[in-house]
């Protein structure tokens, strides 16, 4: 996949390790599934505009994560 | 559609128009379909993170536009 992809993916996992969260508390949040989060974080998947805004939002949420 | 597509498409088209290009230009330069910029511009489609990319690169490209 693209460079963008990938970057954004590695940016996901850097920032869910950050908050010491699983790939399943991750998937949960955004409600789809872990193996989807896991797509994303090795940039197999590229994520709609809707996704990544979903993504930034509650990864941001102080009260979630 | 989500509010954020819709901001997209409304920059998308401002930018366009700034430009003094017409929405078959820019299908041109992205090698897509005009009605697909202007499902972008009118907020109905949510495009991947990699057509959002190459959207803004295109766009500040000062060769193409």
């Amino acid at each position: 996949m693209k460079n963008e992809v990938l970057q954004f993916g590695k940016k996901l996992r850097e920032v869910r390790l950050k908050k010491g969260k699983s790939q399943d508390d991750v998937a949960k949040v955004l409600g789809v599934h872990r193996s989807y989060i896991s797509g994303l974080e090795r940039g197999k998947r590229n994520p709609s505009l809707l996704t990544v805004h979903k993504v930034a939002k509650k990864l941001l949420k102080k009260s979630f994560f």
